[in-house]
Protein backbone atom coordinates (compact mmCIF):
# COMPACT_ATOMS: atom_id res chain seq x y z
CA UNK A 1 0.00 0.00 0.00
CA UNK A 2 1.64 2.78 -1.06
CA UNK A 3 1.07 6.85 0.70
CA UNK A 4 3.24 9.57 1.88
CA UNK A 5 1.01 11.14 4.01
CA UNK A 6 -0.09 15.08 4.01
CA UNK A 7 3.12 17.18 4.58
CA UNK A 8 2.67 20.24 6.58
CA UNK A 9 1.90 23.34 4.20
CA UNK A 10 0.61 26.05 6.61
CA UNK A 11 -2.58 26.05 5.23
CA UNK A 12 -4.63 23.29 6.76
CA UNK A 13 -7.62 25.61 8.17
CA UNK A 14 -10.57 23.42 8.14
CA UNK A 15 -12.99 24.31 5.65
CA UNK A 16 -16.70 25.21 6.83
CA UNK A 17 -18.09 21.86 5.38
CA UNK A 18 -15.55 19.88 7.52
CA UNK A 19 -17.05 21.16 10.56
CA UNK A 20 -19.67 19.83 10.38
CA UNK A 21 -19.66 18.15 13.84
CA UNK A 22 -17.50 17.86 17.23
CA UNK A 23 -15.18 15.26 16.18
CA UNK A 24 -14.11 16.84 12.65
CA UNK A 25 -12.79 19.63 14.78
CA UNK A 26 -10.19 17.36 16.89
CA UNK A 27 -7.01 16.92 16.15
CA UNK A 28 -5.21 14.14 17.17
CA UNK A 29 -1.51 15.11 18.11
CA UNK A 30 1.50 12.09 18.19
CA UNK A 31 4.47 13.33 19.24
CA UNK A 32 8.25 11.81 18.10
CA UNK A 33 6.44 8.36 18.05
CA UNK A 34 8.97 5.36 18.32
CA UNK A 35 6.77 2.47 17.00
CA UNK A 36 5.07 2.55 13.53
CA UNK A 37 2.76 -0.23 14.39
CA UNK A 38 1.53 2.37 17.46
CA UNK A 39 0.53 5.26 14.85
CA UNK A 40 -1.26 2.67 12.91
CA UNK A 41 -3.20 1.42 16.10
CA UNK A 42 -3.98 4.91 17.09
CA UNK A 43 -5.30 5.46 13.65
CA UNK A 44 -7.42 2.23 13.87
CA UNK A 45 -8.45 3.27 17.32
CA UNK A 46 -9.65 7.25 16.16
CA UNK A 47 -11.36 5.85 13.67
CA UNK A 48 -13.70 3.47 15.69
CA UNK A 49 -14.91 6.38 17.72
CA UNK A 50 -15.19 8.81 14.62
CA UNK A 51 -12.11 11.34 14.76
CA UNK A 52 -10.20 11.62 11.68
CA UNK A 53 -7.57 14.03 11.83
CA UNK A 54 -4.19 12.46 12.57
CA UNK A 55 -0.69 14.88 13.32
CA UNK A 56 2.35 13.37 13.32
CA UNK A 57 5.30 15.42 15.20
CA UNK A 58 8.83 13.96 13.51
CA UNK A 59 7.63 10.20 13.49
CA UNK A 60 10.39 8.34 14.06
CA UNK A 61 9.61 5.59 11.04
CA UNK A 62 6.58 7.18 8.92
CA UNK A 63 5.54 5.76 6.23
CA UNK A 64 5.54 2.53 7.13
CA UNK A 65 4.69 -0.99 6.36
CA UNK A 66 4.11 -2.17 10.16
CA UNK A 67 1.71 0.99 10.68
CA UNK A 68 -0.14 0.18 7.45
CA UNK A 69 -0.80 -3.54 9.20
CA UNK A 70 -1.79 -2.44 12.43
CA UNK A 71 -4.76 0.61 11.08
CA UNK A 72 -6.24 -2.42 9.18
CA UNK A 73 -9.30 -0.46 7.74
CA UNK A 74 -8.40 2.88 9.09
CA UNK A 75 -5.73 3.53 6.23
CA UNK A 76 -7.61 6.46 5.10
CA UNK A 77 -6.56 7.97 8.24
CA UNK A 78 -2.75 7.25 7.75
CA UNK A 79 -2.93 8.63 4.20
CA UNK A 80 -4.65 12.19 5.57
CA UNK A 81 -2.03 11.87 8.30
CA UNK A 82 -0.25 15.52 8.35
CA UNK A 83 2.98 15.07 9.37
CA UNK A 84 4.74 17.94 10.95
CA UNK A 85 8.30 19.04 11.62
CA UNK A 86 7.59 20.99 15.00
CA UNK A 87 4.84 21.58 17.47
CA UNK A 88 3.84 24.99 16.10
CA UNK A 89 3.18 23.56 13.06
CA UNK A 90 0.95 20.64 14.67
CA UNK A 91 -0.94 23.08 16.91
CA UNK A 92 -1.67 25.83 14.10
CA UNK A 93 -5.10 26.88 14.07
CA UNK A 94 -6.28 25.06 17.56
CA UNK A 95 -7.79 27.04 20.45
CA UNK A 96 -7.34 24.36 22.92
CA UNK A 97 -4.47 21.85 23.82
CA UNK A 98 -4.53 18.95 25.96
CA UNK A 99 -2.20 16.77 27.24
CA UNK A 100 -2.19 13.14 28.07
CA UNK A 101 -0.01 12.21 30.66
CA UNK A 102 0.41 9.44 32.66
CA UNK A 103 2.87 10.50 35.14
CA UNK A 104 0.95 13.88 37.03
CA UNK A 105 3.61 14.43 40.43
CA UNK A 106 5.70 16.88 38.79
CA UNK A 107 3.42 18.56 36.77
CA UNK A 108 2.04 22.23 38.04
CA UNK A 109 -0.87 21.99 35.32
CA UNK A 110 -4.13 21.63 35.85
CA UNK A 111 -4.77 17.82 35.52
CA UNK A 112 -7.97 16.68 34.67
CA UNK A 113 -9.89 13.16 34.71
CA UNK A 114 -11.26 12.18 31.11
CA UNK A 115 -14.53 12.30 32.01
CA UNK A 116 -14.34 15.91 33.44
CA UNK A 117 -11.80 17.00 30.23
CA UNK A 118 -13.53 15.61 27.49
CA UNK A 119 -16.51 17.63 27.94
CA UNK A 120 -14.87 20.81 28.31
CA UNK A 121 -12.96 19.82 24.84
CA UNK A 122 -16.03 18.88 23.23
CA UNK A 123 -17.52 22.00 23.80
CA UNK A 124 -14.92 24.12 22.21
CA UNK A 125 -14.30 21.61 19.26
CA UNK A 126 -18.50 22.83 18.67
CA UNK A 127 -16.64 25.63 17.22
CA UNK A 128 -12.80 26.06 16.83
CA UNK A 129 -10.10 23.18 16.25
CA UNK A 130 -9.02 21.55 19.40
CA UNK A 131 -6.22 19.23 19.45
CA UNK A 132 -4.94 16.42 22.35
CA UNK A 133 -1.42 15.74 22.04
CA UNK A 134 0.00 12.37 23.29
CA UNK A 135 4.05 12.18 23.99
CA UNK A 136 6.16 9.54 23.01
CA UNK A 137 5.85 5.82 24.18
CA UNK A 138 8.89 6.22 26.69
CA UNK A 139 9.02 9.30 28.14
CA UNK A 140 5.54 11.07 27.78
CA UNK A 141 5.37 14.60 27.22
CA UNK A 142 8.38 17.10 27.49
CA UNK A 143 8.63 19.89 29.62
CA UNK A 144 8.22 22.43 26.50
CA UNK A 145 5.10 20.37 25.15
CA UNK A 146 3.99 20.53 28.64
CA UNK A 147 3.79 24.31 28.80
CA UNK A 148 1.76 24.59 25.50
CA UNK A 149 -1.02 22.62 27.50
CA UNK A 150 -3.94 24.11 28.50
CA UNK A 151 -4.64 21.24 30.92
CA UNK A 152 -3.48 17.85 31.17
CA UNK A 153 -5.88 14.45 31.45
CA UNK A 154 -4.22 11.53 32.82
CA UNK A 155 -6.54 8.08 32.78
CA UNK A 156 -7.10 6.28 35.90
CA UNK A 157 -4.82 3.43 35.86
CA UNK A 158 -4.18 0.71 38.36
CA UNK A 159 -1.89 2.55 40.66
CA UNK A 160 0.78 -0.87 40.27
CA UNK A 161 0.58 -1.06 36.93
CA UNK A 162 -0.37 1.82 35.20
CA UNK A 163 1.72 0.81 31.65
CA UNK A 164 -1.22 2.32 29.07
CA UNK A 165 0.03 1.78 25.25
CA UNK A 166 -0.61 4.56 23.42
CA UNK A 167 -2.78 3.20 21.47
CA UNK A 168 -4.78 2.14 24.06
CA UNK A 169 -4.30 5.70 25.58
CA UNK A 170 -5.20 7.12 22.25
CA UNK A 171 -8.31 4.27 22.29
CA UNK A 172 -10.27 5.42 25.58
CA UNK A 173 -9.78 9.29 24.76
CA UNK A 174 -11.43 9.01 21.83
CA UNK A 175 -14.01 6.73 22.89
CA UNK A 176 -14.50 9.65 26.30
CA UNK A 177 -14.40 12.25 23.01
CA UNK A 178 -16.92 10.36 21.19
CA UNK A 179 -19.41 9.89 24.61
CA UNK A 180 -18.64 13.91 25.39
CA UNK A 181 -19.78 14.37 21.71
CA UNK A 182 -23.14 12.82 22.85
CA UNK A 183 -22.40 10.13 20.09
CA UNK A 184 -22.77 7.46 22.84
CA UNK A 185 -25.89 6.07 21.92
CA UNK A 186 -26.25 2.40 20.45
CA UNK A 187 -28.20 0.65 18.41
CA UNK A 188 -29.99 -1.44 20.66
CA UNK A 189 -33.29 -3.81 19.95
CA UNK A 190 -35.65 -2.30 22.75
CA UNK A 191 -37.27 -4.38 25.52
CA UNK A 192 -40.51 -2.94 25.66
CA UNK A 193 -41.62 -4.11 28.96
CA UNK A 194 -45.59 -4.88 28.63
CA UNK A 195 -48.38 -2.43 30.47
CA UNK A 196 -49.02 -2.93 33.87
CA UNK A 197 -52.82 -4.24 33.26
CA UNK A 198 -51.47 -7.08 31.19
CA UNK A 199 -48.68 -8.24 33.31
CA UNK A 200 -51.33 -8.05 36.65
CA UNK A 201 -53.70 -10.37 34.26
CA UNK A 202 -50.74 -12.39 34.33
CA UNK A 203 -50.49 -13.09 37.84
CA UNK A 204 -54.40 -13.45 38.40
CA UNK A 205 -54.13 -16.10 35.55
CA UNK A 206 -50.89 -17.71 37.21
CA UNK A 207 -52.15 -17.83 40.88
CA UNK A 208 -55.38 -19.47 39.13
CA UNK A 209 -53.28 -22.33 37.83
CA UNK A 210 -51.29 -22.91 39.96
CA UNK A 211 -54.54 -23.45 42.65
CA UNK A 212 -55.81 -25.50 39.78
CA UNK A 213 -53.05 -28.34 39.53
CA UNK A 214 -53.33 -28.16 43.12
CA UNK A 215 -49.76 -26.31 43.60
CA UNK A 216 -50.68 -23.96 46.34
CA UNK A 217 -51.18 -24.21 49.77
CA UNK A 218 -53.76 -21.23 51.18
CA UNK A 219 -51.85 -20.53 53.94
CA UNK A 220 -48.78 -19.77 51.60
CA UNK A 221 -50.95 -18.30 49.20
CA UNK A 222 -49.83 -14.68 49.61
CA UNK A 223 -45.64 -15.17 50.31
CA UNK A 224 -45.49 -17.35 47.16
CA UNK A 225 -47.56 -15.19 44.74
CA UNK A 226 -45.36 -12.63 46.42
CA UNK A 227 -41.79 -14.38 45.46
CA UNK A 228 -43.43 -14.84 42.08
CA UNK A 229 -44.22 -11.21 41.01
CA UNK A 230 -40.41 -10.28 42.17
CA UNK A 231 -39.08 -12.78 39.73
CA UNK A 232 -40.96 -11.64 36.86
CA UNK A 233 -41.31 -7.78 37.96
CA UNK A 234 -37.07 -7.79 37.89
CA UNK A 235 -37.24 -9.74 34.39
CA UNK A 236 -39.42 -6.68 32.89
CA UNK A 237 -41.90 -8.59 31.12
CA UNK A 238 -42.57 -8.14 27.56
CA UNK A 239 -45.77 -8.40 25.76
CA UNK A 240 -45.29 -11.17 23.90
CA UNK A 241 -43.24 -13.10 27.20
CA UNK A 242 -46.74 -12.61 28.97
CA UNK A 243 -48.78 -13.77 25.95
CA UNK A 244 -46.21 -17.69 25.90
CA UNK A 245 -46.54 -17.75 29.65
CA UNK A 246 -50.10 -17.22 29.87
CA UNK A 247 -50.38 -19.84 26.54
CA UNK A 248 -48.20 -22.46 29.38
CA UNK A 249 -50.99 -21.80 32.52
CA UNK A 250 -54.08 -22.37 29.82
CA UNK A 251 -51.98 -25.84 28.59
CA UNK A 252 -50.65 -26.67 31.94
CA UNK A 253 -54.66 -26.07 33.64
CA UNK A 254 -56.29 -28.12 30.42
CA UNK A 255 -53.50 -30.98 30.91
CA UNK A 256 -54.76 -31.23 34.70
CA UNK A 257 -58.34 -31.07 33.84
CA UNK A 258 -57.73 -33.62 31.16
CA UNK A 259 -56.08 -35.91 33.85
CA UNK A 260 -58.67 -35.35 36.49
CA UNK A 261 -61.24 -36.58 34.06
CA UNK A 262 -59.44 -39.66 32.94
CA UNK A 263 -59.05 -40.48 36.51
CA UNK A 264 -62.90 -40.59 37.52
CA UNK B 1 9.57 -16.99 29.08
CA UNK B 2 8.08 -20.35 30.10
CA UNK B 3 4.33 -20.59 31.68
CA UNK B 4 1.82 -23.10 31.36
CA UNK B 5 -1.23 -21.89 32.25
CA UNK B 6 -3.26 -23.08 34.81
CA UNK B 7 -5.83 -25.56 33.71
CA UNK B 8 -9.48 -26.20 35.04
CA UNK B 9 -9.30 -28.59 37.69
CA UNK B 10 -13.27 -28.04 38.75
CA UNK B 11 -11.77 -25.93 42.19
CA UNK B 12 -11.48 -22.48 41.49
CA UNK B 13 -13.56 -20.94 43.86
CA UNK B 14 -12.31 -17.90 45.15
CA UNK B 15 -10.91 -17.42 48.10
CA UNK B 16 -12.24 -15.35 51.02
CA UNK B 17 -9.04 -12.78 51.34
CA UNK B 18 -8.93 -12.65 47.41
CA UNK B 19 -12.60 -10.93 47.58
CA UNK B 20 -11.07 -7.61 48.83
CA UNK B 21 -12.92 -5.65 46.09
CA UNK B 22 -15.31 -5.34 43.10
CA UNK B 23 -12.40 -5.96 40.49
CA UNK B 24 -11.20 -9.33 42.41
CA UNK B 25 -14.22 -10.53 41.56
CA UNK B 26 -14.46 -10.07 37.82
CA UNK B 27 -13.53 -12.66 35.25
CA UNK B 28 -12.62 -12.03 31.60
CA UNK B 29 -13.68 -14.61 29.13
CA UNK B 30 -11.83 -15.00 26.03
CA UNK B 31 -13.51 -17.57 23.09
CA UNK B 32 -12.13 -19.25 21.20
CA UNK B 33 -9.40 -16.24 20.58
CA UNK B 34 -7.33 -16.91 17.08
CA UNK B 35 -4.62 -14.67 17.71
CA UNK B 36 -2.46 -14.86 21.18
CA UNK B 37 -1.24 -11.49 20.50
CA UNK B 38 -4.80 -10.54 21.37
CA UNK B 39 -4.90 -12.50 23.98
CA UNK B 40 -1.62 -11.17 25.45
CA UNK B 41 -2.75 -7.44 24.58
CA UNK B 42 -5.75 -7.84 26.68
CA UNK B 43 -3.99 -9.61 29.65
CA UNK B 44 -1.83 -5.76 29.41
CA UNK B 45 -5.34 -3.85 29.12
CA UNK B 46 -6.85 -6.18 32.04
CA UNK B 47 -4.35 -5.26 34.35
CA UNK B 48 -3.88 -1.50 33.65
CA UNK B 49 -7.29 -1.27 35.09
CA UNK B 50 -6.78 -3.93 38.01
CA UNK B 51 -7.99 -6.80 36.46
CA UNK B 52 -6.78 -10.09 36.71
CA UNK B 53 -8.74 -12.64 36.53
CA UNK B 54 -8.35 -13.71 32.99
CA UNK B 55 -10.05 -17.08 31.61
CA UNK B 56 -9.54 -18.76 28.01
CA UNK B 57 -12.02 -21.05 26.68
CA UNK B 58 -9.94 -23.39 23.85
CA UNK B 59 -7.60 -20.74 22.83
CA UNK B 60 -5.82 -21.81 19.57
CA UNK B 61 -2.43 -21.35 20.31
CA UNK B 62 -1.60 -20.83 23.95
CA UNK B 63 0.93 -20.32 25.88
CA UNK B 64 2.41 -18.43 23.11
CA UNK B 65 5.22 -16.26 22.66
CA UNK B 66 3.52 -13.95 21.15
CA UNK B 67 0.68 -13.59 23.61
CA UNK B 68 3.97 -12.72 26.15
CA UNK B 69 5.57 -10.01 23.94
CA UNK B 70 2.10 -7.79 23.98
CA UNK B 71 1.56 -8.83 27.64
CA UNK B 72 4.76 -6.62 28.42
CA UNK B 73 4.55 -6.34 32.35
CA UNK B 74 1.24 -8.27 32.43
CA UNK B 75 2.65 -11.66 31.87
CA UNK B 76 1.43 -12.47 35.52
CA UNK B 77 -1.89 -12.55 34.39
CA UNK B 78 -0.77 -14.92 31.67
CA UNK B 79 0.40 -17.31 34.16
CA UNK B 80 -2.73 -17.63 36.26
CA UNK B 81 -4.75 -17.94 33.43
CA UNK B 82 -7.35 -20.59 32.99
CA UNK B 83 -7.59 -22.48 30.20
CA UNK B 84 -10.87 -24.12 30.14
CA UNK B 85 -12.29 -26.64 27.65
CA UNK B 86 -16.02 -25.36 27.59
CA UNK B 87 -18.12 -22.43 28.16
CA UNK B 88 -19.49 -23.92 31.63
CA UNK B 89 -16.01 -24.35 32.97
CA UNK B 90 -15.56 -20.83 32.35
CA UNK B 91 -18.61 -19.35 33.93
CA UNK B 92 -18.67 -22.00 36.88
CA UNK B 93 -19.64 -20.06 39.95
CA UNK B 94 -20.76 -17.29 38.18
CA UNK B 95 -23.90 -15.47 39.64
CA UNK B 96 -23.85 -12.63 36.12
CA UNK B 97 -22.57 -12.87 32.82
CA UNK B 98 -22.30 -9.96 30.24
CA UNK B 99 -21.31 -10.42 26.85
CA UNK B 100 -19.70 -7.96 24.35
CA UNK B 101 -20.72 -7.80 20.97
CA UNK B 102 -20.35 -5.51 18.17
CA UNK B 103 -23.41 -6.26 16.38
CA UNK B 104 -26.47 -6.51 18.45
CA UNK B 105 -29.43 -5.99 15.48
CA UNK B 106 -29.96 -10.12 15.26
CA UNK B 107 -29.88 -10.03 19.22
CA UNK B 108 -33.15 -10.13 20.88
CA UNK B 109 -31.49 -9.68 24.49
CA UNK B 110 -31.25 -6.77 26.28
CA UNK B 111 -27.90 -4.24 25.05
CA UNK B 112 -27.11 -1.46 27.37
CA UNK B 113 -23.95 0.42 26.84
CA UNK B 114 -21.15 0.49 28.85
CA UNK B 115 -21.42 3.25 31.03
CA UNK B 116 -25.06 1.72 31.73
CA UNK B 117 -23.90 -1.64 31.83
CA UNK B 118 -20.53 -1.71 34.48
CA UNK B 119 -22.36 -0.18 37.17
CA UNK B 120 -24.80 -3.12 36.78
CA UNK B 121 -21.88 -5.63 37.05
CA UNK B 122 -19.90 -4.01 39.70
CA UNK B 123 -22.48 -3.97 42.06
CA UNK B 124 -23.01 -7.62 42.01
CA UNK B 125 -19.10 -8.16 42.08
CA UNK B 126 -19.11 -6.28 45.57
CA UNK B 127 -20.24 -9.80 46.84
CA UNK B 128 -19.73 -12.76 44.06
CA UNK B 129 -17.98 -13.52 40.81
CA UNK B 130 -19.53 -12.17 37.26
CA UNK B 131 -18.15 -12.82 33.76
CA UNK B 132 -17.41 -10.85 30.78
CA UNK B 133 -17.78 -12.75 27.88
CA UNK B 134 -15.76 -11.62 24.51
CA UNK B 135 -16.22 -13.75 21.42
CA UNK B 136 -13.61 -14.77 18.77
CA UNK B 137 -11.96 -11.69 16.90
CA UNK B 138 -13.48 -12.48 13.65
CA UNK B 139 -17.30 -13.51 14.48
CA UNK B 140 -18.01 -12.69 18.21
CA UNK B 141 -20.17 -15.28 20.35
CA UNK B 142 -21.49 -18.37 19.23
CA UNK B 143 -26.12 -18.17 19.79
CA UNK B 144 -25.10 -20.68 22.53
CA UNK B 145 -22.99 -18.11 24.28
CA UNK B 146 -25.49 -15.50 23.47
CA UNK B 147 -27.65 -17.50 25.52
CA UNK B 148 -26.02 -17.77 28.45
CA UNK B 149 -25.35 -14.44 29.36
CA UNK B 150 -28.14 -11.92 31.37
CA UNK B 151 -27.67 -9.05 29.20
CA UNK B 152 -25.22 -8.00 26.09
CA UNK B 153 -23.00 -4.69 25.98
CA UNK B 154 -21.98 -2.67 23.24
CA UNK B 155 -19.76 -0.09 22.93
CA UNK B 156 -20.79 3.28 21.08
CA UNK B 157 -18.71 3.28 17.94
CA UNK B 158 -18.29 4.88 14.70
CA UNK B 159 -21.28 3.53 12.27
CA UNK B 160 -18.97 3.50 9.46
CA UNK B 161 -16.03 1.53 10.96
CA UNK B 162 -17.18 -0.34 14.28
CA UNK B 163 -14.49 -2.62 13.98
CA UNK B 164 -12.73 -2.83 17.42
CA UNK B 165 -9.90 -4.49 18.26
CA UNK B 166 -10.51 -7.48 20.90
CA UNK B 167 -7.88 -5.91 23.01
CA UNK B 168 -9.05 -2.44 22.57
CA UNK B 169 -12.87 -3.65 23.82
CA UNK B 170 -11.15 -5.36 26.81
CA UNK B 171 -9.11 -1.99 27.10
CA UNK B 172 -12.86 0.40 27.35
CA UNK B 173 -14.52 -1.75 29.25
CA UNK B 174 -12.22 -2.71 32.10
CA UNK B 175 -11.89 1.05 32.14
CA UNK B 176 -15.37 1.39 32.26
CA UNK B 177 -15.36 -1.46 35.52
CA UNK B 178 -12.73 0.52 37.16
CA UNK B 179 -14.84 3.49 36.84
CA UNK B 180 -17.92 1.88 37.88
CA UNK B 181 -16.33 0.35 40.70
CA UNK B 182 -15.25 3.95 42.34
CA UNK B 183 -11.58 3.61 41.65
CA UNK B 184 -11.58 6.42 38.78
CA UNK B 185 -9.67 9.08 41.04
CA UNK B 186 -6.89 10.42 39.41
CA UNK B 187 -3.32 11.64 41.32
CA UNK B 188 -3.56 15.07 40.38
CA UNK B 189 -1.09 18.14 41.81
CA UNK B 190 -4.36 20.43 43.09
CA UNK B 191 -5.20 23.75 41.49
CA UNK B 192 -6.04 26.01 44.76
CA UNK B 193 -7.52 28.60 43.90
CA UNK B 194 -6.61 31.97 46.26
CA UNK B 195 -9.82 32.84 48.54
CA UNK B 196 -11.98 35.65 47.32
CA UNK B 197 -10.78 38.39 49.12
CA UNK B 198 -7.28 38.29 48.06
CA UNK B 199 -7.92 38.21 44.59
CA UNK B 200 -10.30 41.35 45.35
CA UNK B 201 -6.81 42.53 47.02
CA UNK B 202 -5.22 42.18 43.39
CA UNK B 203 -7.75 43.37 41.34
CA UNK B 204 -7.62 46.87 43.04
CA UNK B 205 -4.02 46.95 43.31
CA UNK B 206 -3.87 46.79 39.56
CA UNK B 207 -6.54 49.33 38.86
CA UNK B 208 -4.78 51.42 41.32
CA UNK B 209 -1.30 50.64 38.77
CA UNK B 210 -2.86 51.01 35.79
CA UNK B 211 -3.64 54.66 36.99
CA UNK B 212 -0.72 55.21 38.34
CA UNK B 213 0.81 54.66 35.16
CA UNK B 214 -1.70 56.47 32.48
CA UNK B 215 -3.07 53.34 31.08
CA UNK B 216 -6.66 53.94 32.42
CA UNK B 217 -8.61 56.65 30.61
CA UNK B 218 -11.44 57.25 33.35
CA UNK B 219 -14.55 56.91 31.02
CA UNK B 220 -13.26 53.63 29.99
CA UNK B 221 -11.84 52.14 33.17
CA UNK B 222 -15.10 49.86 34.24
CA UNK B 223 -15.81 47.86 30.83
CA UNK B 224 -11.61 47.67 31.11
CA UNK B 225 -11.50 46.53 34.88
CA UNK B 226 -14.54 44.06 34.19
CA UNK B 227 -12.12 42.47 30.83
CA UNK B 228 -9.61 42.12 32.86
CA UNK B 229 -11.82 40.68 35.56
CA UNK B 230 -13.08 37.92 33.28
CA UNK B 231 -9.75 36.69 32.62
CA UNK B 232 -8.04 36.32 35.64
CA UNK B 233 -11.50 34.48 36.96
CA UNK B 234 -11.35 31.94 34.41
CA UNK B 235 -8.25 31.48 35.49
CA UNK B 236 -8.93 30.90 38.80
CA UNK B 237 -5.46 32.43 40.36
CA UNK B 238 -3.64 30.86 43.36
CA UNK B 239 -2.48 32.33 45.85
CA UNK B 240 1.18 32.08 44.37
CA UNK B 241 0.34 33.89 41.24
CA UNK B 242 -1.88 36.77 43.32
CA UNK B 243 1.48 37.46 45.00
CA UNK B 244 3.70 37.68 41.69
CA UNK B 245 1.08 39.45 39.91
CA UNK B 246 0.98 41.79 42.62
CA UNK B 247 4.92 42.17 42.58
CA UNK B 248 4.73 42.86 38.99
CA UNK B 249 2.63 45.65 39.66
CA UNK B 250 4.19 47.18 42.78
CA UNK B 251 7.83 46.71 40.22
CA UNK B 252 5.76 48.79 37.44
CA UNK B 253 4.54 51.54 39.80
CA UNK B 254 8.26 51.95 41.47
CA UNK B 255 9.74 52.07 37.73
CA UNK B 256 7.16 54.64 36.50
CA UNK B 257 7.76 56.75 39.90
CA UNK B 258 11.38 57.04 39.09
CA UNK B 259 11.01 57.96 35.21
CA UNK B 260 8.84 60.30 36.42
CA UNK B 261 11.14 61.71 39.30
CA UNK B 262 13.84 61.74 36.78
CA UNK B 263 11.89 63.78 34.32
CA UNK B 264 11.45 66.46 36.49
Amino acid sequence: MKHTGRHFNGKHVLNKQDVTNILANVRVVLSHTSHPGNIGAAARAMKTMGLEQLYLINPLKFPNHQADVMAVSAIDVLERAVVCSSLDEALQGTVLVAGLSARVRDISQEVLAPRVAMPLLAQQAQQHPVALLFGTEMSGLTNDELARCQFMVNIPTNPDYSSLNLASAVQLISYELRLAAGLGNIEAPEVVPAPAEQVERYFVHLEQTLADIGFLQTKHTTKLMHKLRRLYSRARLEQEEVNILRGILSAASEHHAKQQQSKQ
